[in-house]
């Protein structure tokens, strides 16, 4: 069709070669013309106006936006989150103990490399309601779906963790907000913080802030400085020392109010918790829980590899006391001592080593006092290194190195014994994904080998734990296959 | 090709601009000019021909058309619902009782204001796939799962409720209905009926329909006549008197036969209610309970407020025997017994007191007797008021009022005491929203203060309830933060 | 600017009007006319090349394309799955036992007609969020929720069997794949395996296959060969004998490797299913279970009614041994013993009878032995025929006659007895649809009324199932509403 239409000024060319030869050229053919040319061109000029009227270009314009608005989520429904799942294999061919939380560290928040070491399936699926109201202020309402299981089945009612994770609604570009709220957003209800951010390698996050309340978020009373500012209720309730699920039957609550500052690349966090009566709790050793805690991180978002080559990095230090003393999860432990200190250093980045090899270090450390028992001492340091070698548009080799140094005396809480040792794994993970390409790229399906050992003294820290039990006891190989995406 | 159209005109302009500096406006000099405007015209017209033919403007409305009709919910998948979170404190900063329930009228259904005084995560979404047919037919698939909670807490799969609430089919627009039935819609499912309606202030509907069934809507008898027929089965178990949360183990059926009428603003409902041998189930007193039950209500619909200005108003009235004695929950309560009466009246309002002012009054009473026990007798009534002042474009202050009055008299049943008195709250919220204006305008972000206060009589009602727990014996404040939306 | 375009061509008009008039037609006027008209042409081709660039049409047929590939779930988020939810009442309107799988061999497989049979509120909702990349390879990620239950009520918290049920990534269209694999399709994660499929009117599988693992489907090794391959994990646990809901504590994993292969309208399945340890188990009556398994299936799908009149056909023939001996279920039985054998044949076609009238028979016959008790021994076998007389485009009747024989003797297992005996249903289903027409066309929207009967004998199987329950011990009538869709 288009090649038609191209063809048609030839044939006029052709008509006005051939014209100029007419033999006489006298007014009354050139009167004829000018009447025809005045016909057509009035006749064009209609044309065009009816179509300009008929197919207004700036309405169809302004309607297919509108829906790509919507297609891209910014306006109406969407669903974003995360998913795994997968096989964790041990040679024998039955599902073994894993997870980056599995070493005695584990429990305080030491985690260890995750590549080819996750026994669960788990998702955590976001809908999105967006609008842009008339008055050009936006509103989110989200609601979260999330579940984690370690059964293989494709019915798991009876394991089922399924739970509503966030219910929030947020606001912002409201036109009475001016000056220094100009560009803040409001929000409240039960959600996880928008501004948590994690070691990806170690599935830990650096800081985590969640629970329900309400809170505002970049306020700008410099033009460098950008602050947030949240009220955020926990639960508590005699729930083991977990790195997740921290069920709660609503009996006490926990209150931390939360400050968030940015100056340039610099982030600046103070954290107040309370929980009223929190001491009335029994701790089994006759040691009672803190009523109050203090907690600040400062942080660093570099826009390099650490000064080195293209890349970002991260690095974070944290500190808090009492119900502080639970440095990442913020609030959400409820059995920690009054004596309780903590201080942890996470760090990590990411760049190209060479057009195709990239590298992702990590580093996590932490030391703590009198955190559960009066006396108790907890030191632990986690070394991982992810490396990936992009071989064709669909298709890397992953490696991944951890190591973790743990120093634990527990002071008799919970029966576990002082133990001091390290912990190793190596895993190497053939990875498929629909294009490769950059850190962030997924989903990824993985086949991976790990070969994980650790000092045999760490068997005795926890009767209770994955370190000791039958089959785990060190220099375990294992199997898997998985999927890992966001979306 | 646009570079090409674009260019044109430009050696068009250079031609023309030479033209008429030409000494001589000679036959010659016309000759070319009226060739080149005939070219040119062609040229023009067949340009103007090629974007008709390959921009056709009505394939091309109706294919916006259609992805209009998907954007706005009309086809394809989209998700409505309504839900709350927030935190409700009490001025120790933990958690305290609350919930528009709370009072010994509570379980009854004598529901108090809900400003101020939630507790809860609650959340019910809901899931629709629409589509229309290629005979006209439209058919909705709905399914929706809820869940509420009222740990603080984000992962909360041990208090996890959800659920999945509504699971139907509806069918309307069938080629082959016609006459009476040319209007009417088919459903069949588990399904919370169409028709209910509610005191939003209170948190509680006038008439709740729901459960597993089929029905028909909006039959035309005469012109002014619509109808609706329904069945519902509900499963009845040892659920103790609650207004929600009536779960069944399905060992007894309970079948409700419902019909809806609508002449004008006038609503006639009439309901049957049948729970075969539900009189074999032992109540706790040696009374038996009823194994039918009658129900109806009259309602008026009216547009406006009460007669005396703008605005809305409903009132209804409504009345129930033996399994129809719980007058707003149709059918699901199945400890009634067969002597057992009530008699409820329900009424609300809106309108706007001027510009920026808005009041909505509700009223809700309701006497019963031999309800669980012979010889029981209860009585209460709630008078509220929610007053709304819009200041900003995104903000307005509320308050809200409300006083109940309770007689109760339980004729022993659970244990529970005779008692007689008042209870009143107040609450002022100050409260976010996208764009303020109505009293349906939603989400809305809300910090708040509530006075409670009551009766000390109360406190003797039942000792497992709310009034009279530690802490909370009256003359209470509370404070908290709560997001609402639906959507 | 549509306006000063409009408003253009009345000037022309009123100068092209006037003009013809003029006494003269000298080189003046002339001269006038020829620049009237070249100044037209140009501010025409201008405010077409105008057009031209503010309404490129190939950029709107692209824009809207996309949208259209979102809409229709190409792209995007998409919502599909299967959904059923009714009420089943005996004549005395209280709920009765029901079920395809509601007679003795049922636990065994042994299905009988669905159709006015099925006691559930059943939802398998899939999210589905598909992508194309830039380099043209397509994922999807799909995540499941589903549940079951029985009761009748909308708030089913406690009953609630909600779950999710598939959580994978599928990657197809792999620019790094070529030759056997440049139409394959590799996935990771928990799911149902694709290329399942079922008896519809008796609500079975033919063959089932689920789990978490991987896989990669459709290399092609010859024009005529393609093959799919996986392996899936599945956790035991002590869980009875049933059809549906296996969970496992994740204690035991069995593993299944899996190759299906197409020639033709030919499909040939192998499974190998190995458990280790599983032999440790104890069964109940000194038997020890099998550690491992082997399956195969033998499969016709025609294009025709059994070559004699248009429609389709299905049938398959399968056969296991060990943990294979569980035919449809694949690897999901850890009960089964070493000597364990079954062999089952699956049959079904559709076909239209007249213009009006459809019929869809079916037949699934097994024989076992030694499946859970050295020396047990089932033999059953299942004929169904389901008709429907379409009568207007929104309604048809549909008829049901079922016919099981079975001859059961699990040499003790369990306490049962060994039986054998008949049991017949017929059913007739009013059934409504948004538009008639073919097997698979939903949603329904039906009544119905079943006669069931059964030998007595078949009562004294097992103390714990349904037959020989109080009020059901054979020549029953049910009654029913029911809405079915999928979508």
């Amino acid at each position: 069709m288009a090649f038609y239409f191209r063809t048609l000024p030839i044939a006029a060319a052709v008509a006005l070669a051939t014209a100029p030869f007419s033999a006489q050229a006298n007014e009354t053919s050139i009167e004829a013309r000018l009447a025809e040319l005045e016909r057509q061109l009035e006749a064009t000029r209609a044309e065009l106006a009816a179509q300009n009227t008929s197919a207004p270009v700036e309405d169809t314009e302004t309607r297919i936006s509108a829906l790509e608005r919507r297609a891209s989520g910014q306006e109406g429904l969407s669903l974003s989150g995360y998913a795994r799942s997968g096989l964790l294999l041990s040679d024998e061919g039955k599902s073994i103990s894993g997870g980056p939380y599995v070493t005695p560290a584990g429990p305080l928040g030491g985690a260890v490399g995750r590549l080819g070491n996750e026994p669960d399936t788990y998702v955590n699926a976001m809908f999105n309601l967006r609008r842009q109201h008339d008055n050009g202020a936006n509103s989110l309402f989200r609601v979260a779906i999330a579940d984690s299981v370690s059964t293989s089945n494709d019915w798991t009612s009876e394991e089922s963790q399924l739970n509503v994770r966030q219910v929030y609604v947020e606001l912002d570009n409201l036109p009475s907000f001016t000056g220094a709220f100009e560009d803040a957003s409001i929000w409240a209800g039960k959600r996880i913080d928008r501004d948590t951010f994690d070691i990806h390698w170690l599935d830990t996050d650096v800081v985590f802030l969640a629970g329900t309340g309400a809170g505002i978020y970049d306020m700008n009373f410099s033009d460098n400085w950008r602050s947030n500012f949240a009220l955020y209720g926990r639960s508590f309730s005699d729930f083991p020392v977990g790195e997740r699920d921290d069920p709660g039957t609503g009996s006490t609550d926990s209150l931390t109010l939360s400050s968030n500052n940015y100056v340039g690349n610099w982030q600046f966090m103070v954290n107040a918790i309370s929980a009223a009566d929190n001491d009335d709790r029994l701790i089994e050793n006759g040691d009672t829980a803190a009523n109050s805690g203090a907690h600040g991180m400062v942080a660093y978002h570099g826009d390099s590899f650490f000064g080195l080559s293209e890349g970002n990095f991260k690095v974070a230090l944290l500190h808090g006391q009492g119900l502080g003393a639970e440095v990442k999860r913020i609030g959400a432990n409820g059995d920690l001592l009054d004596d309780a200190q903590a201080t942890r250093l996470a760090l990590y980045g990411t760049t190209y080593l060479s057009p195709n090899w990239r590298l992702a270090p990590s580093l996590l450390a932490e030391v703590s006092d009198d955190r559960f028992a009066e006396g108790d001492n907890y030191r632990w340091a986690t070394v991982n290194a992810r490396l990936a070698n992009e071989i064709t548009s669909n298709f890397e080799m992953q490696y991944e190195l951890s190591y973790q140094f743990m120093d634990l005396d527990p002071a008799g809480y919970k029966g576990r014994n002082a133990v001091s040792g390290n912990f190793g794994k190596a895993t190497i993970a053939p990875t498929f994904k629909p294009n490769v390409g950059g850190f962030w790229q997924r989903p990824e399906i993985r086949l991976f080998a790990s070969y994980t050992d650790w000092d045999k003294e760490l068997n005795n820290y926890d009767s209770g734990d994955a370190f000791g039990s039958e089959g785990f006891t060190g220099g375990q190989w294992s199997f898997g296959v998985q999927a890992e995406t966001w979306f």
